[in-house]
């Protein structure tokens, strides 16, 4: 496809007006000032639009868009106990496969082209995944099992292996698996070694929580006399690349071993806001050099998976808890929505627009009243813009999104299944 | 016109499915699980739709939609000294009334149906609001000049003559005029106690900026050994009712005085994240019974007039600043946008749905993958909804917003208009 006259953020993500760029299958064939000789594919017409990489929400539980608003109002452990866990426990594979499609239909809406994301039944999940055509890094969130104290007995271990042989014979390379380890306060320290060392056998990625409430993060120094983050290092975590998402009670000395590791932290400013857990350390941790990502958490939680407003109040918290109106200037900030991400997928050639890239493109169209006048295009797409302003999610190269109507994903059969699922396990949990 | 089976917020806050409203000239003329008989008009298919009162935006500069985004990333005095001053004073009064348009357009867009405003050349904003069948407090913001040191010298205090006489004769109500104070550290004692006795006089709400920032708060003690609240409050500025912007530094003792005075507090949330002036003490002031409003405040700050938008950003900060996931529910947080923002305004029959009201309505389509599935029809509008969800705007029984058409207001013309004062103006200040 052959964009004329588009504005383009560039890899330094610095905008470039009036450029033409050109993909050609799955990847970026051409971006220049210069129109292409000779052209002959589709023409799509530029004008006052804007294409930035495409979003990478970097932690999600994707399925739960199920549990949308159910329980609101209730305190965190009757919400968990009263209604997230006996509601999750009547999913079935078909409903996972399903919730899914709501949610990666939800992200996609909102210019997500990848995302990472720890849940069960991932087989299914993996399915609806390719079907819609986004990318992903799957894992299946292990946890400590008294009646399976080895990780080769849990659920989630078979899961995963399993999951890796279809993962290798994927030639899109879409589908990535990742070793998930739901979190410290969930697990106990014979399993969290064998989890550092299954991720090393095979050279995994780890998706962990961490210190995501201040009683977790207490609760960790009381029992071992360390930080969740410290714990998770002795044990020998961290020592494969590491997405931990959430961070918020993060200490000083934990902000020195995620530097030093290599951790990857995923601020999910919604989900951090809504339930109350309070303010992650975002400015010290990117003054501190670390590639900060950002992700929407679940539906559950959130309430929603639009990463324009996680972008949007990634920027908006930080600059109010830092009393620093210059930080999560818009360059930065679409960085860590972008290209971090991308890297923390351990996906090279993604989260930016350069020759040679995956084609992960999302379009804002700028002929909205909110988007007017135009100073700095950047400035009005972050910090005014909304997901519906969004007119195109392109992913390797084959559109996904456009115009309001999702090219890959029968959203009125799927909305309808989750309202039909809903109804049942109501029904069922009477 | 006749609501046919749809989802109503009452004037309690809680929602009351299947039901019919029927709006009559500009007011709410029934609501019932019945349907009414012999009804001839006519009549909107409210399935999959739920109407909430229209929101109230307590807080707003609204010509300075036309510098959205300008001067980006520069600290606030910069960008106040070098970009917004100047730019400001080569603004014409035609200039102000498109850009009150262009504001207006975003406002209803995002279902407010009235606005409190401080600005300079509001008989033209008033000509804008008017064309548009909006709703406005609009007040023009004195502040000290040493060459015109008495209020009757100012043109703040013309305008707000001239317009009190025209307002007298606006037989909608629609709109209203506040005499506007801009703040303490742009005034002097001597104004302040003339704009109190002539608000007393005319019996007019004052609308001010109040402990803004911290620089703000704390120069006002060093000056006068009291709050900017204190000072205010015995200066008698809070003898007639006031409209205080922010007051996000404000001490137990200011809460006390705005309690004791019935000053409404507008919290405005994207403003203060965005310019990193702080976390206004909201709980405190809800827990102490204080009727707290919200506001976008002005586009040149926010970056937007986007109300859905605040309101979602109201929840979200206040959730994580005290911790508490349980404040902000709901109910309490709709009464903030809508009935709080009315009684500030001195509209006694605006702010709910009850018959007898003025028909200010607000329709939400939730036929939205990210607004399914539904277990609570107002945390997934809160939370998870965007100002793209809202299908019509009434205000006072007439539509200026429906399924995306702007219907008083020519958008095409306004955006135009609003990128040619840009052009000019940046043309002039080279």
């Amino acid at each position: 496809m052959l964009f004329n006259k588009i504005s383009v953020v560039d890899d330094s993500f610095s905008l470039r007006r009036d450029m033409y760029l050109v993909t050609n299958g799955s990847r970026i064939e051409y971006i220049g000032k210069e129109k292409p000789l000779n052209y002959e594919g589709e023409v799509y017409n530029g004008e006052n639009k804007v294409v930035l990489p495409g979003f990478v929400n970097n932690h999600c539980h994707v399925p739960m868009t199920l549990l949308r608003g159910y329980g609101e109002g209730l305190p965190l452990h009757r919400w968990l106990t009263e209604k997230m866990f006996p509601f999750e426990a009547k999913l079935t594979g078909e409903d996972i496969y399903w919730g899914s499609l709501l949610g990666i239909a939800e992200m996609v809406k909102s210019g997500v082209v990848s995302f990472t994301d720890m849940y069960f039944e991932i087989e299914l999940m993996a399915q609806a995944v390719s079907e819609s055509g986004i990318k992903v890094n799957l894992s299946h969130g292990l946890s400590y099992n008294s009646k399976k104290p080895s990780i080769f007995e849990l659920q989630g271990y078979k899961d995963t292996e399993r999951m890796l042989d279809i993962a290798s014979r994927d030639k899109t390379g879409k589908l990535k698996i990742d070793i998930g380890l739901h979190a410290e306060y969930t697990s106990r320290e014979s399993l969290v070694r064998e989890v550092a060392h299954y991720a090393r056998e095979r050279n995994l990625i780890v998706h962990t929580h961490l210190s995501e409430t201040q009683g977790e993060h207490d609760n960790c120094k009381l029992k071992y006399g360390k930080t969740p983050a410290e714990y998770f290092a002795e044990c020998g975590l961290f020592d494969q690349p590491t997405t931990a998402a959430h961070c918020v009670w993060v200490e000083d000395s934990d902000i020195e071993i995620i530097k030093s590791k290599g951790v990857v932290p995923v601020h999910c400013p919604s989900s951090n806001m809504k339930l109350g857990s309070g303010f992650a350390p975002i400015k010290q941790m990117i003054e501190a050099g670390i590639p900060v990502t950002i992700g929407t958490d679940g539906a559950s939680s959130n309430n929603n998976l639009n990463m324009v407003e996680e972008i949007y109040l990634a920027a908006m918290i930080n600059k109010g808890s830092t009393q620093d109106p210059e930080f999560m200037y818009p360059a930065q900030l679409l960085k860590l929505a972008t290209i971090n991400g991308a890297r923390a997928q351990g996906r090279e050639d993604c989260g930016s627009i350069k020759v040679g890239n995956k084609a992960d493109l999302v379009v804002f169209d700028m002929d909205k009243p909110h988007l007017q006048p135009v100073f700095d295009e950047l400035a009005n797409i972050l910090y005014s813009g909304q997901s519906d302003d969004i007119c195109m999610t392109m992913i390797d190269g084959q559109i996904v999104y456009k115009d309001g109507e999702f090219k890959t994903i029968d959203i009125e059969k799927v909305m309808h299944k989750a309202v039909g699922i809903k109804e049942r396990i109501l029904s069922e949990l009477v």
